[in-house]
C-alpha cells in the first residue's frame, strides 16, 4: 500500500464508457453512454447524438437552460434518480471564472461529468514534536464519504459565493471557529481530479487553504456534517492514507499536497515526482469541439 | 503581458518534428528528425528508423552505450554541435529512482529530448511590509540564460550527487551560505516543463526548496555563476515576471509556484486555476513503446 494507491482513486476514468457534453460548441461534461440513451426521452431537452449529448437549439439562454434540464432532474429524481438531491446548483461554464451556461443540481453533476469545486482547508498546529493535523470525521448521514476522514473544514462551491467568502462561513459552521481566527488562513493553491465514483464521474477543482492553530485551539461540531475532531501527529496521518482507506479519496490528495509544501515528503522517497505529478491534472480546460 | 505568457514558454512542443528515443522498449527522450538523419551516419551506435531511434543491438549494457554515445557525441562537438560543452554526464532512464541506462554529457541532453533534473532554491525573508525574495542576476559568461534573473541558487543534478547533498554544496558555492543555515531549507515540491528552447527540447523536473532567511543574511557571489544578488518585495518580482523577459524561463515557473503556495496569489485571480495546473505537466513518465 502506497501513496500512490490513493493518487490512482483519483485517476479512475475508462474514456470509451462516455460521450461528450457540449453546449455552444465546448465540452463541458461527459455523459455514460447509458445515460446518453435515457437522455434520448426528452427531445425537447437535449440533443442526443451518438458522438455527443448536447442541449436542444431552442435553449439559448442560461435560464432557459437551467429550468428545462431542472425539469428533466426533478422527474429522473422522482423515479429515484440522483441520491441526496440537496436543492443546491453548481454553475456549468467554460471555466470557473467565465458566466454560468447553466446551473444544475449538484447531485446530478456526477451524472454530466460537468466541474465541480471546493474549498478545502488543512488546519495544523506546530507543536515541539513536529506538525500536527486536525482531522474531521464525517457524519455517518452525509451523502458522500459517510464516516470517512475529512478536512478539518471542507465543502462545496455552489453557484454565486466566492472561495473565500464560502471558506469563512465554513469555517464557523463546520469547525466552530471565530471569523477573526478563520481569516488567517492562506490559499496554498488547487488539486484536481477526473474519476470514477460510485455517484458518477468527478472531475473537480479543489482550491485549498492552510491556517496555523494556536495550541489551545480546538474545533467544535456545530452543524452536524462532522462527528468529532482529532489531533494527530502529520506522520500518523500519512501512515493512514498509505495503509487504509479511512480518507475520503479527495480529503486524501489535500493531505498528501500539503506534506509535499511542508517537506513532510522528500525527494528521498523514490515515489516523490511521481506524487507531485499527479497531485494535478495538469493544462486542462473546456475544450473546444466546433 | 500576464503570468500566462511565462507558463507558455515552459510548454511549447510540436510533437511532429520529433521522433521518439527508445532504450530497453521504454521512450526515454525525443530526437529532431533532422538530428536522427544525421545520426544514421553512425549505425555501429544509433539504430534509426523512421519511427524511432535507437541504439544499436550490440550496445547492452550502460558503460557500453554510454562509452559509444560519446565517442559520437565528441565527434559532433569537434565539428561544432553542443555550444557548452560541460565534461558533466546526465543520466538517462526510466526515472529519477531508476538505474540509469546510460549516461550522456549535459550540453546534448536537450539533442536526445532525455529528462534533465535541477534543485532550485527559493530564499525569501518575512519582513513586517510582506514576504522578500532574494534573486541573483546570472553571469554573462552562462552558457544558457546569460545575465537572466534567477533564484539565489540554481544548479542541474548530475549524475551521482543526491538533491540534498546538491542543494547544499550549491549555497555554499553559489551564495556563500554556512552549512548550518543552508540545513533550515524545506523541500516543497516539483515543478516540470517540456519545451523548445534554442538549446533544443527542454524536459526537466525541478525540485525545489524554500529557506526563510534571517534579515542579516547577505548572499555573496563566489564561483561567478551569479554576478549580483537583490532582495526584492514579492509583489515586484511578481510584477517583473509578469511585464519582462528578465527572468529565465524555468526561474519564473519556480517563483509562481512558489507565489501560489505562499498565499501571494489568491483564488480571486481570473488566471488562478490555469496557472495551479500549469506548473506541472502532470501523470508523466517514460513510456513502453513496446
Amino acid at each position: 500500500m502506497s501513496l500512490i494507491d490513493r493518487l490512482d482513486e483519483c485517476a479512475r476514468f475508462s474514456p470509451h464508457t462516455y460521450r461528450p457534453f457540449v453546449i455552444d460548441g465546448l465540452q463541458v461534461g461527459r455523459v455514460r453512454h447509458e445515460f446518453a440513451r435515457m437522455l434520448r426521452a426528452y427531445p425537447d431537452v437535449f440533443d442526443c447524438r451518438d458522438d455527443a449529448v448536447g442541449l436542444a437549439a431552442s435553449l439559448r439562454t442560461p435560464e432557459s437552460r437551467t429550468a428545462a434540464v431542472a425539469g428533466v432532474l426533478e422527474g429522473l429524481r422522482d423515479q429515484g434518480m440522483f441520491a441526496g438531491w440537496r436543492g443546491e446548483h453548481y454553475p456549468v461554464s467554460e471555466s470557473y471564472y467565465a458566466a454560468p451556461l447553466l446551473t444544475i443540481e449538484r447531485a446530478a453533476v456526477p451524472s454530466f461529468g460537468t466541474m465541480g469545486y471546493g474549498v478545502h482547508l488543512n488546519g495544523f498546529v506546530r507543536q515541539s514534536d513536529g506538525l500536527h493535523m486536525w482531522i474531521g470525521k464525517r457524519s455517518m448521514q452525509k451523502q458522500t464519504g459517510p464516516g470517512k476522514l475529512d478536512q478539518m473544514v471542507a465543502g462545496g462551491l455552489p453557484v454565486g459565493i466566492a472561495v473565500r467568502e464560502n471558506l469563512l462561513k465554513e469555517c464557523g459552521e463546520e469547525a466552530g471557529m471565530s471569523l477573526q481566527l478563520a481569516r488567517t488562513a492562506v490559499p496554498v493553491g488547487t488539486v484536481s481530479y477526473l474519476t470514477e465514483r460510485k455517484e458518477g464521474l468527478r472531475h473537480d477543482v479543489l482550491f485549498n487553504y492552510d491556517i496555523a492553530l494556536p495550541p489551545d485551539f480546538k474545533p467544535t461540531p456545530t452543524d452536524g456534517e462532522v462527528d468529532d475532531f482529532f489531533l494527530w501527529p502529520i506522520s500518523d496521518v500519512l501512515q493512514r492514507i498509505r495503509e487504509t482507506e479511512d480518507f475520503k479519496f479527495n480529503a486524501a490528495l489535500v493531505i498528501i499536497d500539503f506534506a509535499v509544501r511542508h517537506g513532510v515528503l522528500t525527494p528521498d522517497d523514490p515515489e516523490y515526482i511521481v506524487v507531485t505529478e499527479a497531485i494535478r491534472l495538469g493544462r486542462f480546460s473546456a475544450t473546444k469541439v466546433r
